[in-house]
């Protein structure tokens, strides 16, 4: 059996309310020309966005007077990566662990994000590292199957898997220098901060934990939907992001494999909560699984879009709410590609 | 037993000789007051270089001329990826995989280059797919135990591992509005553009082959290292590249009880080439080594430092000039951080 403790949550240091980032985006398009309509559509693009507040780890007033993003983005995943570790190892000891795994798709170049953090935060020098990249929101299935792996074969008895995004700080920290289309402005309106992070143990950890006897992962890259996400640079060299329309279109269709499967339990099911539009037409389709959107939705509208921390935070708020979690546990995302992941995690026991 | 067949590679498109550089060097310093002193030096440092010509597959006068550098350094390795997966794919059926591991430090955001090429080189749709990041020359070991653990566990039969890094074309990208240090011009007359690939699989392959029974990775990272690598940007946006003195001080001692440990058969271990510097400080305290270290030194010469690529290719050529591959492998790099790793491989066989 492969055990976890509960994972712990970490948001961006700024709470910053949806109305405010709003005002901030109307802000910089008044100084383009020919923004005016796209200027009345912000209200309502961000106030369907269902999201209260975002949170960002750089402030707004530094963000805007920084012109270094690259490596401020930098700066502010490795922060946030602090915090939320400094929170794991208030629980547990960090000179236990023999491995660790980390996912951002915000952090770039190296030294990686984890040896940063091996170096700084009293893991033991000979523990391997690894740093997944690009897998936007669909990070935590990946990264908890590499853990599971790594306890599994014997590599490592403790593993720390961490989840961190700076996709707030990112978009904040684009200076437009033309209109953003639509898809951008949506892109905008999400990208938040957060992290989250668990440890993946071959023996049952003190405190609330949870194991299982069997992990798979199971992902799907959409037909032809490889244009609907971007988070890159623009050819001005400005933090570049975007997210399109055709998700909310397709996504019912195909997730519908996965959602009606046979081994799918609707009460032990969570999914990230890529955005509003996507849970209601996911909770329209499926009744059923009402309950457990309501969780991943309160932890958008509070949230933001965090990325990779995403359905570790959904389940740290299922946990907390007492949702049940076994005995077949499964963790749904979408990252980009567009991708669907779904982590199938059965034979599990709650402590 | 887990089995590969031999690496493929690929050099960055454009072959150039490193006294060309050289000059390309020190006419951008030429644009910069009070780098007299420096440009005498870079005759000699790229001399002692030991590197005869390096490759990037965007042309000089391309990258000279373009100033979205983020998503030109993206667009050479996607396409420095793709040619090292044709030539795989020539040997070996692209839709039989199941599984993709793609190593690359120099691929920034999403969609990630993994989902990239599986959209256009008809990878199957549901193969998993997982990119590392940060790890620079050390990729190949992590790469490698990652298939093998995918393999393993029974979660693919048959995993692509591809390592790719434009480092090249990222350090000629770049801009100079100030002196460069001596770290920087170091670590520019060392990048260079290139790419192995290797298929790892639950049976043997067509074709020349190898398999093994265990596979572990071993990984140090050394004290206060973090300093001494940097590949990023820098606070004027510009892609920004170094590496220090004192790895050159430090690696024969940081190798040591590698080198001396029982099971590390002198004749079968493979070492990525990261510098002349380093060849020859192991090659002196290492006598037994030599004839393995000439291999390293002759990609070195040949492809300058690839990055991930690097120790994949050195096992390409050994295996092409008959070198002993059993029955105990050990690939062992150095990575940002800096990270010695290296990969045993144990119940070697060739066929």
């Amino acid at each position: 059996m492969i055990h976890i403790g509960r994972p712990v949550v970490a948001a961006g240091r700024h709470a910053v309310a949806q109305t405010e980032l709003a005002a901030a985006m109307r802000r910089r398009l008044e100084a383009l020309e020919g923004t005016d309509e796209l200027r009345k559509m912000v209200g309502f693009i961000y106030e369907h966005s269902s999201i209260v507040q975002r949170h960002l780890e750089l402030g707004l007033d530094e963000l805007e007077a920084r012109e270094d993003w690259y490596l401020a983005v930098n700066e502010a995943t490795m922060s946030l990566a602090r915090r939320a570790l400094e929170r794991l190892f208030e629980q547990h000891q960090s000179d236990e662990l023999d491995a660790m795994v980390v996912v951002s798709s915000s952090f770039a170049g190296f030294p990686s994000l984890s040896r940063r953090l091996q170096d700084g935060m009293g893991l033991r020098l000979d523990a391997p590292c690894y740093d997944l990249a690009g897998l936007g929101c669909a990070g935590p299935t990946h990264g908890l199957h590499l853990a599971d792996m790594l306890v599994r074969t014997g590599a490592a008895r403790r593993v720390c898997l961490l989840c961190v995004d700076a996709m707030g700080t990112h978009g904040e920290s684009r200076v437009h220098h033309q209109a953003p289309t639509i898809s951008q402005v949506v892109a905008h309106c999400l990208a938040s901060d957060g992290a989250a992070a668990v440890l993946v143990s071959a023996e049952p950890l003190d405190g609330p934990g949870l194991g299982w006897e069997d992990c798979r992962l199971r992902s799907k890259l959409w037909p032809d939907s490889l244009g609907e996400n971007d988070f890159t640079a623009s050819a001005d060299n400005q933090p570049f992001i975007a997210v399109g329309k055709a998700i909310r279109t397709r996504i019912v269709e195909e997730l519908g494999p996965v959602i009606n499967g046979p081994d799918l339990d609707p009460d032990t099911a969570l999914f990230h909560p890529g955005g509003a539009a996507l849970m209601r037409a996911l909770a329209m389709a499926n009744p059923q699984l009402a309950p457990s959107l309501a969780i991943s939705s309160g932890v958008l509208e509070q949230r933001g879009n965090i990325g990779s921390g995403s359905v570790l935070w959904v389940l740290h708020d299922a946990w907390a709410a007492g949702r049940p979690l076994g005995p077949r546990l499964r963790l749904i995302a979408l990252g980009p590609g567009i991708v669907s992941t779904m982590l199938c995690l059965d034979g599990v026991e709650v402590r």
